[in-house]
């Protein structure tokens, strides 16, 4: 069987001896020193640079990803280092690998809610559009996506941030403004009080920016990874994989074994 | 045998039902909004905000490290692809796991021996250092890290660029005067052009940060954690793998089928 | 918020100063020299130790996953140890990343559709189930799971071995009587032979044992792990991944240099 | 520049349409319901069916290497299930990628040193190679690899169990005979018992297959990839990733909220 080769082809970056280009910019004479990481990444996702409002509000996005105290992820990717110091690569790795649909799930779902419901007719009734999502999440009795949290309470302190630094920057639209209304419309139905939390505000700015929803998993991605090297720097410097690991083994198995 | 837990510390980040704090500060009111994705690496490593001229420059060795075309490590990230698209940060995580001695080596290395060899005393002869260097480095035919360069010759465009900023920040100190001085006493002692690249330029960099060597790692994981996420979106959108499977498995047991 | 702590217990393994108990078995004097390595992993997932016949067939269903040349996950291991070559153990892990659901998905997808379309009743008609299921996949213009093969026409070599095997164990139950029905029923239906893969065969088996169809992709990882050890060794001695990537690389980004 | 490329090959496996053969062997037809999973890996590795001997003690080298309870790489492997459980080839890869140095250091080790030191002369004074070795590792104050362990005291029982397997077989030749005579001139030097642990043993015995010294961590992760399939596999249903997570969680930012 004869087969013809398909081209392979790279939009992203080319090289020669003395250029650099990564998506159609010089690398040293128009990206370092003119914009900032955030920036560089919209940049390598999208090949465009941000306008000054999408780079504030891209950067915030991120940000907002990177650190979230002693997850499963952190605690994997020590106890990685812990048996491969030498690998710290290997480490962020590991701790990545479980950001899946546990984690990034009702972030990834907010943004497909929103995309699925949102009306294409520019002057639709949204407060509609909350109300038959509502009735019909409460009918099938499945959570909202984005909605709920175990410590904050009831608002979840980066979510209002959040909107705001969209609002200042012109980016808090129709996505913002419906998500804000299943809001209120399932505290409404419900009579009690319910957190629209980071996730619901990150998957609706994804979703202003017109991000594909799929693609909100790499933004945690690659700001966890951030986050993870500086848990695997503290763990280098102040272990607590191998106390984690004595505890639970020794707790694990005492109840198979002879006294 | 009975045993004392120890405790179990970290210091990154606290959180209570309307407050998140990481490395002392309030990620909704002084870190969204107020810095940008380099500076919140910045500060998850080093627990301190960045002055604007530590910020100028870490934001460039960083963004310096996240794209670098198809290489070794994007091929693996987008084979993982292929075979489990629903499982993108597996993609991830399975390009970074390569980014070992071989790819960060010469930047680990240069920061280790502009480290070892850099005088206490502030007025030491730095070209005497440089001498020795590369005299010993000869003498035991090693190669220096973070010099050569397959296609960058005889200049690495990165590299005048990162001393540049470095210089307009004022942060082009003792570790970029040597490794220069380094530069010019190896081309002067072997008679021929030799390219400081940018593993060099970084190593550099590192050190006048002050950064552990073996930290190095960690920023060239960071990079192409986002550098990763954008070579997965290229290959959601116009694959190459299936094809370069296709190539080298029919290639690579050709010699031993029956024709 | 005082949260009241759940046991944390594991069933599977003890040790004391004398002792190493694994699934209720002494590692040293039942374990040890006693069994193999394919009934090790039995004993490891289910519990128990096989019977005579169970060894037979689930070693030889662990085995058909081991080896299958030059695959996306081979290249996506050899492009790792290329980079990490101290981090064998890494290289393993990123080749195992890819194992997602095009990889795979059929062999899942099959044991799943037996196990759904299985009728309790001893005496049902199975060929009447086969018909109902292919006219279904047909109407719905869908894949049956299992079925089809690039190279393998019109017969994968595996599959009538696995069957034999089975067949010779006692084992080729009710699972392996309705794929081949659907086998028949398909190739009926379509005019067309049809192949019964691997992948479709190792389905059936695994509904033999009274797997959960989603343990089948643990048995692909577990041997997996196996091949791509092989496939790593290979590359230390004979390397390709370099050659691999100087090809690609300067193909990818031909289209965008200037001349 | 044009570069000619250099041929890619692989001796491993091909295909045609009714064919598959691994290392020189017909898959369906020499090696399913022929042998072992151990031997598969045997022959995966070396290009060699083993000997009924080499079977019956490399099975239970890998075998010693399956599974050791609550490790800190089925805690990474865990929590990465519990994270992402659609993705179970991730958690296996995560467990894997902290199997580094710590873990796999010591069998790494004793290999490499039985390696250095074993004279070339097949009437060598082993007593005096054990003496020059136990006086070096003392004087420099290291540790010989392979020996101690802080519950298995005086004896690790996994140890006299495989030597007895390799005497058994045959096996039990030159390096068991030195490791033995390290031991007991260690605890004569020291006056103290010391365990001869099972990375010690596995160590030698690899040595006895001639194994190069690098391939013991492949061992390693093929053996610990079907533990961590079991781990995973009991983390389904049992699950104990998110209590370890909360534990943790709680306790490691408590010194730092305000109360």
């Amino acid at each position: 069987m004869v087969r013809t080769p398909k081209p392979i082809q790279s939009d992203i970056a080319w090289s020669t001896s003395d250029r650099i280009t990564v998506r159609g910019k010089s690398l040293p004479d128009e990206i370092l020193g003119h914009i900032n990481l955030g920036d560089m990444a919209f940049l390598q996702l999208t090949g465009r640079m941000p306008t000054p409002q999408q780079s504030a509000v891209f950067n915030a996005v991120v940000i907002t990803l990177v650190e979230h105290g002693i997850t499963p992820s952190a605690i994997a990717a020590r106890m990685t280092y812990a048996g491969a110091p030498e690998s710290l690569q290997a480490a962020v790795a590991a701790g990545l690998c479980g950001l899946g649909t546990v984690f990034v799930g009702s972030m990834e779902g907010a943004a497909r809610l929103l995309y699925e419901i949102m009306p294409e007719e520019a002057d639709a009734d949204l407060d509609a559009v909350a109300r038959e999502t509502v009735a019909r999440y409460r009918a099938e009795k499945r959570i909202l996506p984005g909605f709920g949290h175990p410590i904050h309470k009831p608002v979840d302190p980066r979510t209002p941030r959040l909107f705001a630094i969209a609002a200042e920057n012109g980016m808090a639209g129709r996505y913002v403004d419906l998500i804000q209304r299943i809001h209120a419309e399932a505290e409404r139905a419900s009579g009690k009080p319910l957190t629209l939390n980071a996730t619901g505000a990150l998957g609706a700015l994804c979703c202003e920016f017109g991000f594909p929803w799929r693609i909100v998993r790499g933004f945690g991605v690659m700001a966890r990874a951030i986050g993870l090297v500086g848990h695997i720097l503290e763990e280098a410097e102040n272990p607590m994989a191998i106390e984690i690991w004595q505890r639970i083994e020794d707790e694990a198995s005492s109840h198979m074994r002879p006294a």
